[in-house]
């Protein structure tokens, strides 16, 4: 219950960040609907392929799919009022992200992969969707811009580990490791922090 | 057998519009190989991989990859007779994605899917193909024209499970939901109809 | 053992590659890393996934993420030496595909495919790698371009079916295959051999 709550969470702040980006793109409402579909599943769904876990999750029952239509209903009906797209879906992302790093770790422990691998997983789980909706809508892939992305996810994730080391309750230490990744973005955009340059010896 | 029939027309309608497309950007010999094999087996393969169908049915015998081989050395033979590419190009691409929608829905009833996702894998199926044509090909994927296209493949693959419920015989509603695909592309875009605009309100 | 080895060379061989390109396009070091890794196991990744070989072989164990981390480490430290960046590029992303060739190709008979699906797999396990690192770079991808590429991967892996027709012991022929794949490729950029023009017709 507590996993599949944070899973559909995860589908309806990526589902939003979809619909943002197609109707900024003026996409027909087909368009909307497959744009917002493809991020909110496209995470998992690679996920799922990785790891063998076929039919993939979103084909097994309704739940995905009715969540992602009643998300871009409400996303449409609303999108009015959101003035500040940009920010908005800069936050709706973000949201997305934290919650799909950690459900895909948790699917890959339950596949019993190593935690570097579970890591990785998680990583590519939060971040395929929104890339996949950035090449379909003609963006430069959210990940390879600026902004720490990835990495968020990364050490997120890392600190899932770290934090069950020291005893914390496996539910606490999923929780904060959500909270550390949607934080680590939101101050990387904030304070413009990016990794080092690595082509100081070469430009000189 | 019947299955088996369709599935090959539609291999065959593919890797046609995959070597028009081809042609059209003045690819090599082997570019057009690759872009036709790719056209004709990507929905298939996307399906497969989704349902856990591997190795994918392409691999599994010979029947597909002669089928496409034997396909594009007949429409490079008859390139030049094909004055409209553009035009057949537009049929062949139509046909496909007719009978590949029902391809896939069958797939997808075989693996047991609940019918609205047989009908998003029998979409998917159809058109994966088509988008990896022109993403590769640097065109706009099909897909995202304005034309109904996937609208056309959903509403196909749902009157095909409406006529089952009037207890239509199995085979004439596949081929019958196969024929609405294909007749309700033609007429979108012959009268151009597309989908209601949902951007009024922010346009004021 | 054997077989490891080959791929863990070929592993090797487009991590660099992808770090070639990275630094090239002047991504920062998250980037640099990423594109490493897509492009080291892109191509095994795609071939595992056609087969059903899930979990996919870089999950399994730690031998191929710790072979491209480390890779990545050296190649950068030493990237300032490679003076002629896009000439070891072509070096390194050729070596890359003929190792990669093979270790499709085994696969492929491990999973009972036929020769012809084989060489199929080991020229996709082959050539995805890169065209996944030039999409995501923004360049070309590397199979559209003039020179024989896939081709060499199909020739290559052809002639080891061959050997093997003449009692040529299986290590020599997989062996000398992979040269094969290596020298094609070698020849047809220093003697921009390209395939036959197919177009002739149309244009007159």
């Amino acid at each position: 219950m507590f996993y599949l709550t944070i899973d559909i969470l995860g589908t309806v702040a990526f589902a939003i960040s979809g619909v943002l980006v197609a109707m900024e793109k003026k996409l027909d409402l087909f368009g909307v609907l497959i744009i917002a579909f493809v991020t909110a599943i496209g995470g998992g769904t690679l996920r799922d392929l990785l790891i063998g876990n076929t039919p993939v999750a979103w084909m097994k029952d309704l739940t995905y799919v009715s969540t992602i239509f009643i998300t871009v209903v409400f996303a449409i009906l609303f999108a009015s009022k959101l003035k500040y797209l940009r920010k908005s879906l800069f936050l709706f992302d973000t949201i997305g992200i934290g919650l799909y790093t950690m459900v895909g770790i948790e699917k890959g422990l339950q596949a019993d992969l190593l935690p570097v691998m579970c890591i990785a997983l998680g990583t590519m789980t939060a971040s395929f969707g929104g890339v996949t909706r950035d090449i379909l809508c003609n963006e430069i892939p959210v990940i390879f811009r600026k902004e720490i992305y990835a990495t968020a996810c990364i050490l997120g994730g890392a600190s899932y580990f770290l934090l069950l080391q020291f005893s914390i309750p496996e539910r606490y230490a999923y929780i904060a490791a959500i909270l550390i990744v949607i934080v680590l973005r939101l101050l990387a955009v904030k304070f413009s922090i990016s990794l080092p340059n690595i082509y100081k010896k070469q430009e000189e």
